[in-house]
């Protein structure tokens, strides 16, 4: 708990009205898109740098933990008071800075949600390609933060690799500036990197340099059923192989189809074990050749059924399907487990199959859905989290699942970070040396653990 | 010095044959591509992951530096014994141990010459696009180590944004795995970028996994001479805001064209201020369509001269004047400084009249080529080393060619890396608070200073 002579502190520096002290409101802040909810000593909304200087410094002096916050999509618990503490709100930093036509850089505060940013930029010509799906509420600085990904992760590339520079806070209350405008940059190590990604650990983002690029003239949209999985999955290794890079390879399995026509009703086949929704982009020409080669190798591969959207109507019938995916799963159960499993690629089929053998073992309802094209996959297990029974059955199944797409080669997060979800697995992947390597980073950059303390390591 | 109980120990892991103690074999490793050299302990050539191991740890019980060796291309000095000790020689690990066609990922280890792999991956319809000048002899550890760039990195990107995984010896002798065959991947901090760029202060690189792309249809290449530098500039933005990324977008200014011109008499413009060499890669119509786009921009932007290679031969002309820069400049003078700026693209022609204005006032012979893509420029100093009163003035210069950078936005490196040579201005870009979070890393990891001493941080 906080003394209330350091609240007065706190108050003072923010102006009293951006400080939260009751438990309504502190109640709002503690939770994110986990199940899971703690509440927050207090809530702080600033302005400005300066302002969050000024708190870190007395973080680091009375040892409070501050966790930053953007929108609270995250799907890992990054953004959840674990250990109580100041949650640091970044929502009403959210002006986009700049948009630099000549160079293709926007600067933009942590705040500016994704959708927003993205609506800017492509009205000047332009494109910020990274696109979480849960873009239209979620924050740059959460995206950065998490190393965000999305659907056209597969062609784009993911948060990360449109981060030029960052601005950020030290635990010390000291401004960091790293990177800058240009994209070549090798001067001592990528601190850029470092900080994108590092879910608050390590410093707060204040401002964020981002690479745009011209916005691609065409697209086109088609959906794929399979009677097989492998089918489906043989079919994006030759799309590939024909170097055909398409924006998204969608993957979505027989149980998810079933929920969203269950919830939708859109003439979703019933007995296909996946569909695919393909869309391709770049110059007009281009595109209707690709859309239809990726028909063609389709039909040459096992497809039931092709259908190449001719139109806008047609094209929001398709995403329709998959947009509906996260609220049609959750019909079946009240809480959503959503992982994100990456696999290499060709393990897609292998990893398909082990998923649906643990639920079926722990009498689970799973549905996979995810990004094919870059083997990421989020398995969504639907429970009921006050059925303390059945959440046993899931914290085994996800050990077991975490298991599985390591040992195939894969990650246990492709896109939504490790957070509070994934601590206790975490050297799974890392083994025990590269969990010390982070850690001797953590303890480096923020050596009284003020920021975001109980994320990525655990408690440990 | 190391004792001869030392150097015995040292014998024993590797075997005598690859441990180089004389001075004449001492001599030949302690040269990079920089005027400078240093003479190291002695030189070890091991074969393995487990000798690399064994060394380490001794190295950080009897406190020795060891400094990671490519192909001694680097032109920052990263790999320089300033502080005498042993070069680890890694040109004898050089397998790529594999090439899975169907994930693109190769996965290699330090020594393989940068061009090997791109002729194995080529052979198989795959593409490994980073491109250092040195590509013929520089090796992918190396590439790695300070995270090179390349003509092509404007279309797609440096070496970081093609290393997945890592496989790294830590100076305690211990094996660090980072990333992995999948190109999302968000568990925990972003080691893998951490480590690459790192200039070998970090720890030894032993595997590399590298992300792969399909090889692109077609290529089509141009020379376009200007009068005036602001319109090639002009035009390198134009084309860019036509949604045209040019795989290379190569500028020479007049001075580089003349020692050009003056080596291979190819009949290079001599009163022209700038040429940019311009190749468009991809399906082929696309690449047909854009090469004429690009001439068409061109010439209604004060290009004097617009020409497209029509067959692999006048290709290979247009290329052989972009590679005999480094051979012809040094006929004027037999030391070549080359630097490596980076500043947002539209202020190639400010930065370009800056260093021309410092090069006058300095008295100093300089050629100015580089990437207008990505603003990367490699202002030449042209000098003799052996001249002392001239390389004062050289040195000033360079301080005032750094700081022009910085002030228009850009970076001191765009893909040469610190090393020794840019030590010494670091925090004119990081400032103190990046100086001190970037050595609190190297602290943190390598707390004793076993690994690439002197170098990034200097000897401070």
């Amino acid at each position: 708990m906080l003394s209330s002579s350091l609240i007065n502190e706190i108050q003072k520096i923010l102006g009293k009205e951006n400080v939260f002290t009751t438990l309504e409101e502190r109640l709002c802040y503690g939770y994110d898109s986990t199940p899971e909810a703690f509440l927050p000593d207090l809530v702080i909304r600033p302005t400005c740098t300066e302002q969050i200087q000024k708190i870190l410094k007395l973080a680091n002096l009375h040892l409070f933990p501050v966790i930053p916050r953007g929108a609270g999509t995250g799907l890992s618990g990054g953004s959840l008071p674990v250990k109580g503490g100041v949650i640091l709100d970044l929502n009403r930093m959210d002006r986009i800075l700049e948009i630099d036509e000549e160079n293709l850089v926007a600067t933009v505060e942590p705040g500016v949600i994704t959708a927003h940013l993205q609506e800017e930029v492509e009205k000047r010509g332009l494109f910020y390609p990274p696109d979480p799906a849960s873009l239209k509420t979620s924050t740059i600085g959460g995206n950065v933060a998490e190393c965000a990904g999305g659907p056209r992760a597969f062609k784009y590339g993911v948060t990360r690799d449109y981060v030029l520079g960052l601005e950020i806070v030290t635990p010390k209350g000291e401004i960091l500036q790293t990177g800058g405008k240009t994209v070549k940059s090798v001067t001592g190590y990528d601190l850029t990197r470092l900080y994108t990604g590092s879910e608050g650990t390590l410093g707060i983002i204040t401002k964020i340099i981002l690479r745009l690029i011209p916005k691609p003239e065409a697209k086109k949209t088609m959906m794929i059923v399979y009677e097989r999985l492998d089918d489906a999955a043989k079919t994006v290794t030759l799309i590939i192989k024909q170097g055909i890079i398409p924006v998204t390879l969608e993957l979505m399995d027989d149980i998810t189809m079933r929920c969203v026509e269950n919830y939708l009703q859109l003439g979703l086949p019933l007995d296909a074990e996946a569909v695919l929704i393909i869309e391709v982009d770049g110059p007009i020409d281009l595109v209707e050749k690709q859309i239809n080669q990726v028909g063609e190798l389709s039909r040459a591969n096992g497809a039931r059924e092709v259908k190449i959207a001719k139109n806008e109507k047609e094209r929001e019938e398709i995403w329709a399907a998959r947009r509906a995916v996260s609220a049609a799963v959750v019909q079946i159960k009240p809480t959503k487990i959503s992982e994100d499993i990456a696999v290499p690629r060709s393990q897609i089929p292998v990893m398909v199959r082990r998923l649906k053998e643990i639920a079926f073992r722990y009498q689970l309802n799973l549905a996979i859905f995810g990004h094919a094209g870059d083997g990421n996959l989020h398995p969504n297990i639907l429970c009921d989290k006050n059925d303390s029974e059945e959440m046993e059955r899931v914290e085994k199944a996800i050990g077991e699942l975490f298991q599985a797409a390591v040992e195939l080669g894969g990650t246990l997060s492709g896109e939504h970070g490790i957070g509070t979800m994934k601590a206790p697995y975490l050297k799974l992947e890392t083994g025990e040396v590269g969990f010390e390597v982070m850690r001797a980073i953590k303890k480096a950059l923020d050596p009284n653990n003020i920021l975001n303390p109980g994320k990525i390591f655990g408690s440990g």
